[in-house]
């Protein structure tokens, strides 16, 4: 439904990050591999027990081999599996979401339903399948979708008469029976929803969050009576999908509109929100919400009668959003020392570490255990997200580099010194800053500190895309942003053909062509006058541009 | 991973319940049919309407055409889809939920999932696809799916190398994981649930909600160090499981242990919450949990180091609640007039309808809309799901029809004299009881009497289904009690053989035979000497026995 995985894509270029899991090749021909089952690393074995043989307490075996500045899809690769947010699957291109990636989701998830329900959007649930008559009745959409379609031909030992697909995008599952339903203005607006899981068999790199091909999204599909409600629920989900990645997961990004190359298929326009990958120089597409006008209503004959017992095709619109945004979060915000994660998607925002030596006294190690029972209930009485680690068989070291490669926002730290002085130390993951607090501040000082980091993270991820934007007038300018692993801001003439053009042009040995992002709806003024960076003709608009993923 | 589905099933004899809707035929043989989207019944159209022509006014158009007493099978499915809570879909054997019914899903969900995480279960997600090596790993295990596999062996026009399953169940999806991450004692215990949809491509009558080719459920499946602790766990979450079906949905369920012949294949033992439809005699297995033992654990190899470095096999569990249960309630507590919805569950719990004249002067219509208003805020603020009908092109008794078949619990009507009053009048969908309430009284009146509903349709399906266990101790009982559309309570001397043979026998032209549905675990006693009912062998337990879905 979004055209994010269906947009014609540039070969793989030798700077594509080499995504693929150590132990995984990306297919490349459609052939299919068996592959076993992967040993995982497992942080928590080996080095940094207490007991036992080895290093004994540091914290070895920890650390990302890999660096996010220096082989970035290889640190990426590593990363997410370290921080057990996926285990690579024996079927190549689909991913097990661990419990930590998938808690991240629900909080995605309750965040944009609860406001799409206050919009009068309603939850429902389609079927998985799609029969091939019903595929087919729409062929520009399925065009789109066609070389990815899985198809199931066979059930126990028999074989089907007629394959059936499985759901790609839901337009097709859904929109026979949106006919049925609609037939006067009072069954309008139609507002409907699912949260569902889609599969897209892809023969591109797969990269776990950011490509695969199964993956969990929703899809809402709405039908108005008029333009205008249409138009205004596209802006309205498309500044959810804003909220969803700026407020939700600090990551900033750019509102837009497709260019008509780059739009879904079948739509009358699509918009988007783009975020960018600075270490990689390239855009992500984040989300879309689409217009689809008439075209499908009236492929699929979906009318109503008006007040004037007139028939009248309805409006139509898709949106959806996927388990895409996790990655680019992680893309975003996450070091060499694991993830990053902002406060409000952390499934754990503080974790409360006691700190006693072989030295201190007994009575005191138990009222320091108190103490982080009494911390942790007044901060979960404000509703901060609390793990303790109290754990004797690891040393303090190894603790902290654990939390820090689970990313969690906040290390509370409680020693012999902090007991005396009545006090704990708190350490940022983000900035690595610590201030002491004192217990009666605790429950204060902790809500305030986790909403200044999310806004901290959000303003310098947003610092970082803004630098890795450049005004261009020419195509010297423009390629010279592009080495600089920049986007392009151009003016533009806007031409399907030119778009092409720039594409195969900027293709390098080195790296894939750019497209545009988006025709970003704040950009500068675009006087009387001003040329095509590319063609020289009467520009139309700004566009932005960009290698992407 | 229940057996609901793949417990050996009696040929459809011809007291099942004609579940296959109307426009639609239950595949018997393994020959696919395409089926256009069935036109399907509009309550809202057509009679009612106060402009235009016809009956104008009063409420026809809308009453089932069938009854629960005499064609249940036809009523269900009628009712299913005049109430707007499924639409049949275009691959047999599916079904669309519709907002209405996929509402009571979230909130089955809600309940559910806080639960299990207070327990300490945390949610992810494995992928839909499974290898045929690894589906094949525990052959007894795949045995019951293979014949209702579906599977994946073509994307776009290439044909994959091997064929791909799509899950019926994820034992052997998240297994070989489970045996990657478990190391120590210290990773256990590992307690993980998914909310998904799975396939199962069954040619028994599909029924909506009771029985579905693609359905939606969650499955929990947990490893632990001990038996203990893995027994302690099956009992919870069949408590758990109680307390959907009893608290939630006012559905009485019994609890207790399947026979062997009827456990989950490769299960150590498992236990099951049973529910009963009054109208067909028949039982229906509500949700199970399993005790895998060790059987999955030594097939796949998951062990752990316990402290004093030995290796030993984990304990596991897994356990699962589908949409069935909806099909359940509105099973149990629906009646002619439409769905009986328990508080609960209900998306929305009370309507509001003001009804004024046509003599009524505009100022008191006025004042009844913003009477309606107002009492709208003061229940929402109490939690009350509220929902207004203050259409005026339909009249009082069409919209008293149309939210009844909606199965609403409460109806608020305010009408002119009640403006006088300072009053409503409340009227109960599942006794039509009437009451007057003054508006002061309301935000605490209704809050209670919906609590009241809940309990009072508890107890009246509780008594139903009370009333319709036999203890039988002989076969002549046992026949006479299965012919009384009953449950038969027998002492059982527990052979595998005899209930093979009793559900031989007991098959008559007319109805399928009876099975073990539980050994419940509460029973009468069972006094030493006391013979079965069917061998004349000592008896072990008591049996519950039925004819069943």
């Amino acid at each position: 439904m979004t055209t994010e995985e269906t947009a014609a894509a540039p070969a793989p270029a030798a700077d594509a990050p080499a995504a693929a899991a150590p132990a995984e090749k990306a297919p490349r021909a459609p052939k299919e591999k068996k592959e076993k089952p992967k040993k995982e690393p497992k942080p928590e074995q080996g080095d940094g027990k207490k007991s036992g043989g080895g290093a004994g307490g540091d914290a070895k075996g920890l650390g990302l081999k890999n660096s996010k500045k220096d082989n970035f899809g290889e640190w990426y690769s590593e990363l997410v599996v370290a921080s057990e947010l996926i285990s690579y699957y024996d079927v190549s291109g689909c991913y097990i979401l661990r419990p930590w990636a998938f808690a991240m989701w629900e909080v995605v998830q309750g965040w944009f339903d609860k406001r799409i329900k206050q919009l009068g959007v309603q939850n429902s649930y389609f079927p998985l399948f799609i029969t091939e008559d019903v595929l087919n009745t729409e062929k520009d959409h399925v065009e789109g979708f066609a070389p990815e379609v899985a198809w199931v031909t066979k059930y126990g030992n028999s074989t089907m008469e007629k394959p059936i697909a499985i759901r790609p995008t839901s337009e097709t599952v859904m929109y026979p029976y949106f006919a049925q339903w609609i037939r006067s203005h009072r069954d309008l607006p139609l507002r409907l929803n699912q949260w569902t899981n889609v599969v897209r068999w892809e023969f591109k790199y797969p990269t776990p969050f950011i490509r695969s091909r199964e993956f969990l999204w929703q899809e809402g599909h709405t039908a108005f009576a008029s333009r205008e409600e249409a138009e205004k629920e596209v802006l309205d989900i498309l500044e959810l999908y804003r909220g969803v990645y700026e407020d939700v997961l600090a990551v900033p990004v750019t509102k837009g509109k497709k260019s008509k190359k780059e739009q879904f298929a079948g739509a009358f326009y699509t918009t988007t929100v783009e975020a960018y990958i600075p270490e990689t120089g390239r855009g992500i597409q984040g989300a879309t919400s689409h217009c689809l006008g008439q075209n499908f209503s009236k492929m699929f004959g979906i009318q109503y009668e008006d007040d004037d017992r007139q028939k009248q095709h309805v409006w139509q619109n898709s949106w959806g959003l996927t388990t895409r945004s996790l990655g680019v979060m992680i893309m975003t915000h996450a070091d060499d020392k694991g993830l990053v994660l902002p406060p409000r998607v952390a499934p754990k925002q503080v974790v409360i570490i006691p700190i006693p030596k072989a030295s201190t006294a007994p009575e005191t190690v138990q009222a320091m255990m108190d103490k982080v029972a009494e911390l942790t209930a007044a901060l979960e009485a404000k509703d901060v997200r609390v793990v303790t680690d109290t754990r004797s068989n690891y040393t303090p070291g190894w603790k902290y580099n654990h939390w820090e490669l689970k990313g969690l926002p906040l290390r509370m730290e409680l020693g012999p010194k902090d007991m005396d002085n009545g006090a704990v130390v708190l350490a940022r993951r983000d900035t690595g800053a610590k201030e002491t607090v004192s217990w009666a501040d605790v429950a204060t000082r902790v809500p305030a500190l986790l909403e200044t980091i999310q806004a901290d993270m959000f303003a310098a991820a947003k610092a970082r895309t803004s630098n890795c934007t450049e005004v261009c007038h020419s195509w010297e300018q423009f390629m010279t942003a592009l080495n600089n692993k920049h986007m392009a801001l151009t003016p533009w003439a806007d031409e399907e053909e030119i778009e092409e053009e720039v594409k195969k042009k900027s293709t390098t040995p080195d790296a894939m062509g750019a497209k545009t992002l988006c025709l970003p709806f704040e950009a500068p003024e675009l006087p009387e006058g001003t040329k095509c960076f590319y063609s020289g003709k009467p520009a139309k608009n700004w566009a932005l541009w960009g290698r992407s993923y």
